[in-house]
């Protein structure tokens, strides 16, 4: 019940477990184009380039700035976390000229602020957002944000990692360029791969670079012709990473997106309620508090770090600490893919109780169990 | 058959689908630490920075470009087939002005040809060699060139992705600065993990650079504290690929690594038997061929393609392509890890026999297999 990796279903172990098929096999071939069309459709988008990349979410970010950028391109992106901070450094890294658009920690990017900074930057690139910031918890809406990168000439680059299949993502609806996310979290496949998808507005950038992308191996003009029709050999794909994914995309497929959707978000509730019931609350900014991720705010005079040691060691249940400016102020409950589950919400919040009694608190814990409902 | 991924013991197929944990549980850093002993261990090296990169063995190949060079770097590459072709490509990427040492695909690097470049390039920062060819079966003997890259004051940097588990392997013996591999070829592990290894000395270079490594992703300064005693969070390794790798280096230091060289080394002399005995040879250089990936010449008359897929289609054996100017001329039969075994070679060998026969031609099938021996 961490920040991810989330728990696995037997099927997607089994499925990984299965002996290896060459990259080049004609049967792993149709695999590669059935992992590409189910990709397309939890992330509701017609883009060919969709496809994933042989790294976790970190390689996908990546894969998204050196094939976008190119030397003295500037971007903006919004920081309220960790993964917005990381993104600045990936891009600063591959010679952008980066405007920060900044919030505090737990809040959302405001679609004015991108506004205002798209008035000082001359000829933006993109404009990133972290969908879902899995240190904070905190859900930022896109829609209006890729409406003002696009009416600037920019194309829209969104982190995903945490939200896909855990609650909306609608790449074509919503006018997104370049998008990648993770498997570990809401997919509920192990951690290893990338999910990406490319416009064809982005792609477009990409293939008429004037330099050279600076990773050989996470070039798009190289991997396309590997995941694409012609099968050239680039890299040897992660097989086994591939039969999991393959089948946590068809478990995410077969519940359905909007089920699936609606289950996060009942859970995320019923977690709400039963905290609240033990008088402890969400850190995350009201109205857009992500449902796979649930920050909790360590209690007044409560050690964060004895707490989380004490769930880990006693009962079994991994939980994230906080991270940068959040170290030591909350605890992070993620109810992501297989793990977000009506008893995993029971069994957090009694362990919770216990340990805090046993710290001489008095929570009432049944009160909490019995707020989750049936 | 193939020139990897080899087959993959059911012990280690059976770790990789146990259930996931998280990344920084301490059952999971005490997994890492026994990853770090036990790689050490095969790749005969003291160096502390030893790890897997989260990442296939390109990805390798790149973390060791992009941390060792900084943009206007002469570094000295061999090329002899596609992959130092790729690290030319890679180190360019990274900025690196790049002196080529040539020779025809199939042979090795002559140490007098590094001696001679060496000659040219006034402060080389690495010289590279491929060890093991995959694409053409070549071994190069790393020894003098590894001297006289020092004598040069250059770092030595090696290719071990077909030879660790598979041939002698001796990073410190050989003074080797910094190599990665792959796991799915003689380590018998599913693609998905790249070893790497640095030298204080490579090490050095990399912390004490200039400029920012280029890659966020595989940059060994912020891979250190998650991989090294801080345990600070990079990104999410991939669990359980690390589950694979750690059970596959268990299974090669069971068997010990004189013992697996010596298994490598007889099952390909009996493949040469059998297919001296068929009237096929190798064609990779004598003296310096590979034991794990043997080059088959396609007899004049022969369609590569049509035999290569019988094998596949109809007796369930994948053997590789030529690549580049080896393409149509040769198969590439691999007996790496799990996949060297006698058995395999008398398959293979009836298998092509049978194909040949059917063909037209008059191959001596029995011959061939019982050149095998016991």
């Amino acid at each position: 019940m961490g920040p991810g990796p989330s728990d696995v279903a037997p099927s997607v172990l089994k499925a990984m477990a299965q002996p290896l098929l060459g990259h080049l096999d004609p049967v792993f071939v149709k695999m590669m184009e059935e992992i590409k069309a189910m990709l397309r459709a939890v992330m509701l988008t017609k883009n060919d380039m969709t496809f994933p990349i042989s790294g976790t979410g970190s390689a996908g970010m990546e894969f998204c700035c050196v094939n976008l950028i190119e030397p003295g391109d500037e971007v903006i992106i919004g920081v309220n976390g960790v993964f917005g901070t990381r993104m600045v450094d990936v891009a600063e890294r591959c010679g952008a000229k980066v405007t920060k658009v900044e919030a505090p920690w737990g809040r959302i990017i405001e679609p004015s602020q991108i506004a205002d900074a798209l008035k000082k930057v001359s000829k933006p690139k993109f404009v990133a957002i972290v969908h879902a910031e899995t240190s904070t918890g905190a859900l930022t809406p896109v829609e209006e944000i890729s409406k003002l990168a696009h009416s600037a000439g920019a194309l829209m680059v969104l982190d995903t990692v945490t939200s896909l299949g855990g609650c909306p993502v609608r790449l074509d609806d919503w006018g997104i360029d370049a998008v990648y996310s993770g498997t570990q979290k809401c997919l509920s496949c192990p951690p290893g791969l990338s999910p990406v998808s490319l416009s064809p507005r982005a792609l477009e950038a990409a293939t008429n670079r004037k330099s050279k992308v600076q990773s050989w191996y996470l070039d798009v003009n190289l991997l396309a012709s590997y995941w694409g029709q012609d099968r050239v050999y680039h890299h040897t794909a992660p097989i086994s990473m591939n039969y999991a994914l393959h089948e946590a995309l068809r478990l995410v497929l077969v519940e359905g997106l909007e089920n699936r959707w609606r289950r996060h978000e009942q859970n995320h509730l019923a977690l709400k309620r039963g905290l609240a019931a033990m008088g402890l609350a969400l850190t995350s900014q009201e109205g857009h508090q992500l449902w796979q991720l649930n920050p909790v705010g360590v209690p007044e005079g409560v050690d964060e770090v004895t707490v989380r040691k004490a769930l880990l060691t006693d009962h079994n249940i991994e939980v994230g600490a906080g991270l940068g400016p959040l170290k030591g102020k909350i605890w992070r409950i993620g109810l992501m893919g297989e793990t977000s589950k009506k008893e995993n919400v029971r069994t957090v919040l009694d362990a919770l109780g216990e340990i805090l009694n046993a710290a001489g608190r008095k929570t009432d814990t049944e009160a909490a169990v019995s707020a989750v409902g049936a």
